[in-house]
């Protein structure tokens, strides 16, 4: 088969490993004579896959025992609604931090729910920065204060969590969750769509403080009240069966590679080194963000004459190095560099854009 | 491997052709290098895997044009509440037929979003039977009617489409859709969680005509407005793409099999091979919903002596046959028969029963 170097920003490049197993075990998962797919979801076969899934995430992130982890589905946008309709009834305020284009999309949409403040807003400067916390303007009786760790279109990644007092912290880590250690016991909810760091669409993950439960909006669909959802261990209806056993397999690759400690300094030195051939083009390559900030996931850059962009994509398509397209609203380029992607498709990205570079000054 | 027989309700038993394509195409999808798991859903890869199966789903359905076809999350269970927030705001009121376990979660949940009536009920009965359509008390105002064509706990189905004048028909088909030719012009919205005749879960297909769209209650949340997803394609989010690519194959497997008018005749056929086994065992084994109303799909049956079940499920599984354990709320047994159980699989499940009989009378 044909290896290529696949820089997605989400549904996005998998574990190699973890795909041979999957395609090994997808018509008799050990010994059961059935598909993953075909097993009820309420079977031992797969109450066994959903337990050990979550055991192994509990472990990666150590989360504590007072969290629930549920499994849903509808994707990390569902939960713009959710997050408001289970969360926001205890005071009906609550305030957003607006990094970029997700942020934005969950304030809009929270916005229909209640009281929604933003308490401090990268927009000034085209979201090439994170506001200083010192500057931000958070209400003490916000139910929650919601931001997102790394915006994968912007390419801005908090690097460390914010001390935001009691308020409750609700963040949307969609694109960075399982890329470094944080703290569980600092957030009220964490939440992220599978399709970057976890596994395929089609499940979203959340996250939440027991006693943040319980206080559901009176319309929430039932589906999205997480109460409900956490009294029947994620299945108050099916799961999105396939994707959690996939998700599962990730998470014990993640385990074996040494959890997310490990995967940090992996991570640190695959963004360095395309960082590094940005930096070091001499204005050929350029990435706007302010570097304290930079996305360790998801680093767009553009080129210094958009009129190289087709012929660039073109070529990197050719050395088989795929999805670079940046997003329509930043333009340029991307490049989605998750845990699944190798070191050899870094090394390969930078050889090529150093090559590109060199032919087209 | 290991032949089972998976009689499962659903997650269910998938076409062994289908699932050998996934796994030979699982890391490498059309020579493209990648799993369908990896591929943006904005791609020219996945943006033709999707259109395809909207194309061969209309094309097997002979879906009229005004209809729209959209590839959700959160399975039919979401769509309960869907439904009401989607389609009651024309007056405010629907009806409802309450066939069983099915109707009835779709009842509750829709109560609490406006004047809900019961049109008919057939719990008088323990849902044994489908009560007649002339005595059914449908409102004039009802902003849609919502009944259940095949009840997949209680084994009830409608063996044709009720004809309620104006009112939008709404039904959720989630085991019945594809087994048999429906005329979908009769139908205001129909809705199938995908984990029976469709493909795996986390998937749920709705198909809805168009003039229907535009009245969704001013909370809905956006991925839940019917509209907002149509107007999108449905992409205004990230959808399951591995549970869209997997349902168009099997879309492509039920054209070459003739489409759904040649597997009615196959699945009366099946149908009529396991009814036959429990009328003919002499009370040894009973299915006690009227003959009329019987389900193709889901064939519940008791044993005459409760105390022989235990010993009937762990014979059937050293045959492997399995799955076959009835829903707790009626006991017994239950053989789901959806069009990816093959005749052979019946044939097994028919000898082994009449062997059980046999040996325990």
């Amino acid at each position: 088969m044909t290896t290529v170097y696949n820089f997605s920003a989400g549904p996005a490049v998998l574990p190699k490993d973890v795909l041979l197993q999957t395609q090994q075990e997808l018509l008799d998962w050990h010994g059961s004579g059935m598909s993953v797919m075909e097993m009820s979801h309420r079977g031992p076969e797969f109450t066994q896959i959903i337990q050990e899934a979550e055991a192994d995430l509990r472990d990666l992130m150590a989360i504590p025992a007072h969290y629930k982890v549920l499994f849903l589905q509808g994707g990390a946008t569902t939960q713009f609604s959710a997050i408001p309709l289970n969360l926001i009834g205890r005071t009906g305020k609550a305030d957003y931090v607006n990094t970029g284009h997700w942020s934005k999309g969950a304030i809009a949409e929270a916005r229909r729910y209640g009281d929604i403040h933003v308490a401090a807003s990268g927009e000034d400067r085209q979201f090439t920065y994170i506001p200083d916390l010192t500057r931000w303007q958070v209400r003490p009786d916000a139910a929650y204060l919601h931001y997102t760790p790394n915006e994968t279109i912007g390419g801005v990644e908090f690097q460390s969590v914010p001390t935001v007092g009691d308020i409750p912290l609700v963040a949307d880590m969609s694109s960075n969750i399982l890329s470094r250690p944080v703290d569980v016991s600092r957030f009220g909810l964490i939440y992220a769509g599978a399709q970057k760091n976890i596994g395929p669409s089609g499940l979203v993950i959340v996250i939440v403080r027991e006693d943040l439960l319980g206080h559901a909006l009176p319309l929430t669909p039932k589906l999205m009240n997480y109460q409900l959802v956490a009294d029947n261990d994620s299945m108050l209806n099916t799961p999105a069966t396939f994707a959690v056993y996939v998700a599962g397999l990730i998470f014990k690759w993640l385990k074996a590679k040494g959890g997310v400690a490990a995967m940090e300094q992996i991570n640190i030195a695959k963004a360095d080194k395309i960082y590094a051939a940005i930096d070091g083009s001499q204005g050929f390559y350029r990435n706007p963000i302010d570097i304290a900030c930079r996305s360790r996931m998801n680093i767009p850059f553009v080129l210094h004459d958009d009129a190289l962009n087709a012929a660039f994509l073109k070529e990197a398509a050719d050395h088989r190095l795929l999805q670079l397209k940046g997003h329509k609203s930043v333009g340029g380029m991307r490049a989605s560099i998750y845990n699944a992607m190798p070191m050899d498709g870094v090394d390969a990205l930078v050889s090529f854009m150093q090559d590109f570079a060199g032919r087209h000054t």
